[in-house]
């Protein structure tokens, strides 16, 4: 009887494996759950972020906007990497932990059913047992066998939740470490690609050209005042036409008092304070 | 005058740029507080993971256990370089760029500044022309004069305008680079230590060997199944303690009626079944 009664601490231990498995594994689903989730949500902000860099760069001169553009783009690869990430996770580690759960049930209504026919069992053994006590030593024997063949019965029961349980047991080991292999695989191989993308990205922002692009924010200052010179009728009906030339020449010339009657409105006479302006300023900035 | 009302345009664009630059990063500003708020999120969630893992741990079988602690400690890796990441961001990224909101409003001050000195300027000189042009002609030369002088000190203005926001253009196109280079930089490490920790958890996982956390498993059962019979009051005061060793025996052997009369309790005459039942659930589950 002894067997029998070690089998049901067996069948406790069983129970906790089982028990024990299905609170772990529902906690790892929930945490990965939410691991892929918040991957999901950094993945959004920095789609976010590629979309402000875009429309800011189409704001910047060509050198910048070129650069932006291009890094832009190399975040958003790694939001397609991070996308994948998220798609992986969610097929490798989250779906096998749900299906996992459900594995879990069946295997704990598996063990019920043992439990119930090993404890219908053993009730018939103590029948039998209280019978060859009380048989006339001429039926012991039958008694005997009957009692044999009950247990051998309640034996193979319990052999069946065994091997349920360490089926279990080889199971849940097994999609432990392929479940978690496979989430560093797919953490790893993200991680790779990103550092990759991002290796680009840093020569993309390494070889931008500030003083070039200056240069064109310089001349674009100044385009603005060519175009505004040629089309002067700008702000012009509240002032005086008549005003001299000599005051827009003032700004490299101070006083040049004989150049004053030298009023001309065209373009080409603008070329070289344009040109001077923009010596200056440069050599300001250098 | 044209020179004058071009520098109105002129100002115009500097303030769109100055404008520009306010909302964009502004927008940059939440956008990479934002991406580092969800980094830190999903940094938490992997520590509740790397918990999970070692409380799931202590419940498992040395094998297992140590696999799932080293691979816990590669994961909490991981999120120790992500904290860095979500430090350095705050401090090389989110950081200057709320400087940056900073320097934009002290250069829009000056902006406005030199603007009302220019306009002011600029009424005078409307006022100096208006005198010119009454004056009689003996007086007109003195007129001019101060009308110079007068445009001299506009351009002067409109001259530091174009300086303030040349100097405001100049840092803006470094500060971009600058503050993107680092959030590479920042990204491109805490990628690159991923990818080397993983790599070790891979191994980890990879090394774990089953087939002996599987024998600790059975052993346990088993050693579970010995010391209730070394214990054997667990339940016998609800059964009948005279039920004879042959029930026990039974598992093994099925009907041994020869067997039925060594009815013993001692332990060692139990090594032998529960050797023969490990070395049968290990034939089962190969």
């Amino acid at each position: 009887m002894n067997i029998i009664l070690s089998r049901d601490s067996q069948v406790r231990v069983m129970e906790d494996t089982v028990t024990n498995a299905e609170k772990s594994f529902g906690q790892f689903c929930s945490l990965l759950a939410a691991y892929t989730r918040k991957t999901a949500r950094l993945r959004d902000t920095a789609d976010q972020l590629v979309k402000q860099l875009i429309s800011f760069a189409n704001t910047e001169n060509p050198e910048m906007r070129a650069t932006l553009r291009n890094f832009a783009e190399d975040l958003a690869k790694v939001q397609d990497y991070r996308q994948a990430e998220v798609e992986r996770l969610e097929t490798k580690v989250v779906n096998p932990l749900k299906l996992y759960g459900m594995q879990i049930k069946q295997t704990r209504a598996e063990i019920k059913k043992f439990k119930s026919i090993r404890n219908n069992e053993i009730k018939q053994l103590k029948k039998l047992e209280k019978l060859r006590q009380k048989s006339p030593s001429d039926r012991q024997t039958i008694a005997e066998t009957s009692m044999q063949r009950a247990s051998v019965d309640a034996s193979r029961t319990s052999h069946q939740l065994e091997e349920t349980v360490d089926t279990f047991q080889k199971q849940k080991l097994k999609d432990i470490q392929k479940i978690f292999s496979d989430f560093v695989t797919i953490e790893m191989v993200f991680h790779a690609k990103a550092v990759e993308v991002y290796s680009s990205a840093f020569q993309t922002l390494e070889s931008y050209d500030l003083e070039k692009d200056l240069e064109d924010f310089r001349a674009k200052m100044h385009r603005v005042y060519g175009r505004c010179d040629a089309r002067p009728a700008l702000m012009d009906t509240t002032l005086s036409p008549a005003l001299p030339w000599s005051l827009a020449q003032s700004s490299q010339s101070t006083i040049q008092s004989q150049r004053k009657e030298a009023v001309s409105e065209d373009d080409s006479a603008e070329e070289d304070p344009v040109e001077d302006l923009r010596g200056q300023a440069q050599r300001l900035h250098q």
